[in-house]
């Protein structure tokens, strides 16, 4: 077993398989911070680097998700040029001060090799709401109230929210959930395609489980981690022939596999397939087929 | 206040921050003409320099919305060649007779600055259903029947309704409507994704004027046109990371304004916000961030 | 009346302008092999070639649509080092060997002049699932079960889903059906926007055909067919200008022809339209206006 890391403002707990990672600042209701920004980034590697992680879960400490970014420095909250640099000794802060933290964490969530699943318990609000774009399933809480308040705060959204959130819900929904900048409550998330179903929120972790663990019980880690990026990054493609090439390759070498092998014997065999690549050192020469996207 | 500008075929009127342009020739259904067209594309350069305009609703006078192209011509509608130029005057149409009409309305309206609603208040079709695909919401009244026609009448989609569409109502749903060229009722326009809502008709202006003033009386204007034209530019954009450039530039611009002090402190006050910055002047050096994409 | 190809794996059926591919391996549940690949891609540029040909219905004998690829060879199913070549004596088997066979079906439905409608009677899984995507509805019979189960055979995802898929059912479905693997019904079909309605079984090839009825009775094939092929490619474009560029050319071209006469002549004389253009020999000489995307 890896070593259980020390974050300060998440929690990182696996067990059977599935990563919970608990935003755990419940005194701010989880207000994203830069220090919060690094920790989710570090966790996202670390959950891609080990092979027992198969599905993640991102859900929040206490009595919501994520209230956005914290407005402790008021009117300066979101002026760079009064923002202290180095307050993780990170170098790379200093380099990176002038991307936007939320992004951060959304291309690195873009990137997950493993399914990421949002568990939205009460309010999700500014990038506690675009944080969970890249998500690939978001469930709610009765309780959960979201919101892309941007407007109502002078400020732009962010997080890629503007390349995501009419990718996942429409560009229709997405204009009036943004311009008005409404906090608005589940089930007009669950309406407008937000999230997928709404639950009591004592059950919501549990549904959460139930979709982990339905992935992390029958499918190859192999399969997934490359569908998952194929299926992202097709997105942004422009012919179905740029999925083509990458289809001809990814089948030519699982169609080889030993993973192929397994789940097509198992299924003929009517048994429960036991999947043995690894995502952390069986990936094929080509991967990853693409170019590394600059900040620039 | 603005001098009102004299259109003969739509109406333009400014009431509490809220522009209505009224497609205005009931005798004939409201259909399109060239000088509508170019009525339309100078009424969204006016209200794009106007501050006092905050959010658009585009309506139509009488019994519908727009019949389509007006027929008048017979089988002679859609023949460039025995077009006559210059009914407006305006040089540029003789230089750009090679271009769709319906196009270059949808472009303009897709650069707009400011959100536009579309109260769908009896038929829209052809060209009248067109249009409002690059409007940001629409509306229905219960008389609103849509059609896009095309395949009927012998001609093709129009208005860049060929990328438009597939993007609001998924690619399925716009085969079915474009190959069967079928006008269709209210509902399935709401069924299909077409519109947000369908209301009885005498409440439909109401409705879109709620709407606009949600935005009008909550928002920072510059938030808003900064985020119209992100969200519209990056649903072609081909990778995250193209909004994370552009986000970074944005959070960093409006992060020192005087909007987001209003915004924030506004909100810790528990207040309604003022916001003074005006897109008509305040725009950042980097804007626009994309480079015009030229007919030819 | 053009010869009846004789195929084995498949049925080519034209009635009344409507022609139904029928999958036709009923004791196999029409499980995908090498050589249905190259009956359908001739189906296909058969009917192209076909002006009888206005609509397509692809369908399943006996109790199935398609049980995906054929597993008889078990775990050397997908192992291209282990296929034979030439079992259909076609040199370009050959020559592609390297090249996905569900993405090459899926490539040339998506380059169709017609119009094509899946009829889903009963398990469509793997491939066949995947080979409705670039379908442009899908109707399903009660009975119908599907499933994108790559993830559960440890196999990756075909056929250029990771394209066509998050475009037709949205990124967030794609994801789930696509990690989970699971086989599901009809009315999660139909939930997750995979198909457009639910039929008794019974009903489902009169459905479709009412619908491939409903383009034949009342449209222009020449304008069908432009517009099959506008909306496709401007799915990948980035910008509304591609389509507006296109658009202009394609009005200019069919806004001069019989057909636009015809039908606007026929709309306003109240009676059904006769067209006579015909895409096999009609098409604009600019047509294709893109350049082919080669597999390499």
């Amino acid at each position: 077993m890896p070593d259980q890391p020390s974050y300060e403002q998440i929690a990182y707990e696996v067990e059977d398989a599935v990563l919970t990672i608990t935003l755990d600042r419940p005194d701010r209701l989880n207000a994203f911070t830069s220090r919060m920004m690094f920790e989710l980034i570090d966790a996202f590697d670390r959950a891609d680097a080990d092979d027992d992680v198969r599905a993640i879960i991102v859900t929040g400490r206490g009595r919501g998700f994520c209230a956005g970014a914290d407005l402790e420095a008021g009117g300066d909250t979101f002026d760079a040029s009064k923002r202290g640099a180095g307050d993780t000794g990170d170098r790379e802060q200093d380099l990176d001060r002038l991307r936007d933290g939320g992004g951060r964490v959304a291309l690195r969530i873009y990137e997950s090799l493993k399914p990421v699943i949002a568990a939205i318990n009460g309010p999700a609000v500014g990038v506690g709401a675009t944080m969970t774009l890249p998500m690939d399933i978001r469930l709610a809480g009765e309780s959960a109230r979201m919101g892309f308040v941007f407007s109502r705060r002078g400020i732009t959204m962010e997080a890629c929210s503007s390349w995501f959130l009419p990718r996942v819900v429409g560009v229709s929904q997405a204009a009036e959930w943004v311009f008005s900048g409404r906090v608005f409550p589940a089930q007009e998330a669950l309406d407008g395609g937000l999230v997928r179903s709404v639950h009591p929120d004592a059950e919501l972790l549990d549904v959460a489980r139930g979709l982990a663990r339905e992935i992390a019980d029958n499918t190859s880690a192999m399969s997934v981690a490359l569908n998952r990026q194929m299926m992202w990054r097709m997105l942004g493609a422009d012919h179905p022939m740029e999925a083509h090439k990458v289809d001809s390759r990814a089948i030519r070498y699982m169609g080889a596999s030993s993973d192929v092998r397994e789940g097509v014997e198992s299924f003929l065999e009517k048994r429960a397939p036991r999947f043995t690549m690894r995502p952390s050192a069986d990936m094929p020469e080509w991967y990853p087929w693409w170019e590394e996207r600059p900040f620039e």
